[in-house]
């Protein structure tokens, strides 16, 4: 099976991205955690990005925040699919994230899921393995199922809550 | 090899989404187009996501534009990769079609390309595809060495232009 | 009479959804609220949109937060007038709950109250009723008359705190 | 039946403001059309809202841009329901006349489609009278499933124009 | 001497707008302080408007927050200056409350400070007062001389604390 | 009689500017109008600033674009009302204008129209004048009876229009 | 003297970047152009970088659009001055490029100038050799002056055609 | 060597300041902190920026909030380069400082930092002086390898903590 590899800019990204590892933990996928940074250390990532396939990594978490190049950088470099994970940092609430991420020129593809939406990258990474391994899309089924019990557990406190 | 379903959330937004079967073509890699909208026929676009991993897709680029709910639909009835492409119509520029399409609760994700990005969301199709799949891969990195030789060959053309 | 359908995409959003019912108390007013979203429980959704008429409903209020759907998805599966209350979650204010769903595009209306708007949702959903019904009505008329009394009352507190 | 009293704050917005009326034409919906200003005509506008419901109003559609006050200055003069509908003008796209109209404060609700979205406030207005009046109720449907036909007409259209 | 009227939404707010007074009593200006809501109470602010000029007001700040429409209905109802101050309330920081009063359609002005810029309201009415009246100059003319001097003993505490 | 002193920053701005002073020859105020840029020429700006009393004017309106600095520069050098016109030149539709201009700090106070809104700047210019000048008071009541009776004519035009 | 570069991510970037060499010539410093493309070819643009400084330059101006990288990932690879100029592509304005460039994490400089500022990129590249340089200082010098005396020329001619 | 003069606004702003003499003081740079406003003391800054030059500076930082005018004043009176660190005081989150700071019209340039990024326009500064100081480039390349020894650092840490 295909890894996830999760990069992040800096160490103080850490909180923020935990989320997609752990959603990848539950759903029994495998993943590997690095800081690199597109500005302060390019070679570095260069060489993850290069190398990636080879390694046995089938897609790409990048998490930046700021002038956010960091998935751009990587997608530069290899041709497997980069997630970007727009990180908040600074005043302006992840938008410089989001749109130096998102609104990449054609030719080098990146996707982004939502500011600070690491769990839904750890689940967008499983959905893009899951297209050739029936364990993935299995587990990813089950996740669903209980996500959907999830909620009508929640109706039914609030209707428990409020009701009488 | 497993196809893309491309779907636009109207037949307006045919010009903008054609760059994704394009750059599809020109990658050899399988893909079908449909039209349909979340909020005018949902019940077809229930059918199409439940139905598209069975239907031999790997993954499903979803075009649409204001509040653009189409691929966060097709995501919330597949564990199939979605890939929003935010159209700009009406007054915002496709600000309103980005975030709509980006900023998906946690649970069920899907990831954006920028706004009017359908070359990138099919290059990015094709990015998840070639995890798996050696002849696209090739077929991607073939095409990332025409665009190395292109951006020389504009360099040229400019020194050409400006210089002697 | 009828009556009001509160839905809203998740129970965290509850406190922020509390002053539609609290206020249509006040008035009166019957309402039923429930726990539905439309990613991770498309179903339930559908569901209740479809049977809302039939149920005695007159309008349904629907509270999401972030690329807000909820309001959408309902309007497409029922004809009574949908009012959606963006909620702020996340780093961008509701703004990006606010364009999710106000910007809807034609042929399948909601209308929409400011960020954070559940108080005036509520008494928007009185207004819709009370165009048929007097007991409503009236119960709105004293209310404005009670806030016209308020506002005077705000002065007199003002004047003599800052006055004597 | 209640009619519908469209107010539009300028002769300078008839033409993004049609739609409405075209709309409920369509569904057979009673209407009336007016120009007046919150700033230039107040009393006229204070006029018209104040006797809206004794004119046998079911709901107000307030069309204006800019500092869009129409919707908000009515309101607070009727408890019947006002959709605005902010219009696009000068060089924001209409978001400061949608801000300036759904961001309305506690106690005077209104509620806005999107900018320029007049046919849906005229839907939704219909939707509005549908609660209480079958036969607006099945012109709804009606429009509905041909909205649906509209959606597998353009698919079809597409599929040929592409594929054969 | 002319004085000041200055009128709030809401008395929450006092503590926003209470600058605007504090510099006019350090400048010897006359003013009054209201509360009255465009929305909540809105012929109370067209007795107010109407009234001013009448009363001895020779300009109106208005401080509101949301959709902020105080300044222009009472614009609307007289041709003495209308001075807005946009109060951040809610989760746009403003925003709101700076388009809804600043972008005021053609043939009714009124003219805005920054967003909680109730001081420099005040500074400004007083401007506006000392065009026709030497005293009110000659006090802004002091003030600006302390403010220089401010200045400067904040650049030499600066250069002591680094300094030495 | 006080005069209004309207400067640009550029003659580029000359059309924007121009209902200025169209409004002003309309109601019979006297102006002036000149070209300096805070940045290109300060020396110049600044000797108007300082002059402008001494030279009969009662009120600057400052027309600028961009970093539209010269409203700012010139309440630094005067105590007289000055009110910003925000241009809109570039893509982003005079924003950067309203906030370069709207945004002054603490101190030293302007005050800003909307974008584009040279003509209102002109009519508060005339309203600053009015507190103070019986003629000009009578000249803006004249005006806004006009503006009352063109709304009511206006509606006429588009019932007949419609009307049948 | 030093000289300086001008890299530009595509040729389509050629009309908006080429004042910044024509303000070059027009001071008589030195300057090279080039096309090289952060994600396109990344390789060419750090070559291009590494090289700058022992090539003669002593300042590197970078144009892009969109999620504007190049200046970032120029200066990841120098420590020479680099100055970013967004540039307007697509539905945004260029503010997606603005933010791309100027949200730069600590530790690697950028400055930029405004949207579409290829002038003043290429003034401010002369700004930065003047410290060293007095035959650039001269220059800069008596191009300050000429546009002083453009500025006074175009006052002339805007009080001429409205004057006399 | 050339020395950097830092500029601020107000003695308020000295903690979001620092970080630029701080790194300076890494990198051995000679520097000067001054408090002057554009609006409060205006002769003050016009006449630090005229003899800024003459006083042995090369670069001038300038780090102000809100309508940010300070180091557009500055580089309308020097040819020197003049660096914008815009400060996010109020509401916006500094975005009214970067477009006040960065849109500066055509022929008086400055270039800016991102909100808040004083300790990048200390390092910027010094990039500037490097281009001709040998000194301060071997400065420059030292501290660019501790930084990446910071981030392979970082890794290693992060890798340890979920790791092993």
């Amino acid at each position: 099976m295909n890894k996830v590899l999760i990069v992040m800019g800096s160490d103080s990204d850490l909180e923020q991205m935990r989320p997609a590892w752990r959603v990848l933990e539950e759903l029994g996928v495998g993943y590997e955690v690095a800081v690199a940074s597109a500005h302060r250390s390019p070679e570095r990532v260069v060489a993850m990005a290069t190398g990636a396939r080879a390694a046995g990594y089938g897609v790409i978490l990048a998490g930046a925040g700021g002038a956010a190049h960091l998935a751009g950088v990587i997608a530069a470099h290899t041709t497997l699919p980069v997630v970007a994970v727009p990180i908040a940092v600074g005043t302006l609430g992840g938008v410089d994230a989001l749109l130096s991420a998102v609104q990449m020129p054609g030719g080098v593809p990146i996707a982004s899921v939502g500011i600070g939406g690491a769990r839904n990258a750890g689940l967008f990474a499983a959905a893009i393995l899951s297209a050739t391994d029936a364990v993935v899309e299995r587990q990813l089924g089950d996740f669903r199922e209980r996500q959907v019990a999830g909620v009508e557990e929640a109706d039914r406190r609030v209707k428990a809550k409020l009701g009488g």
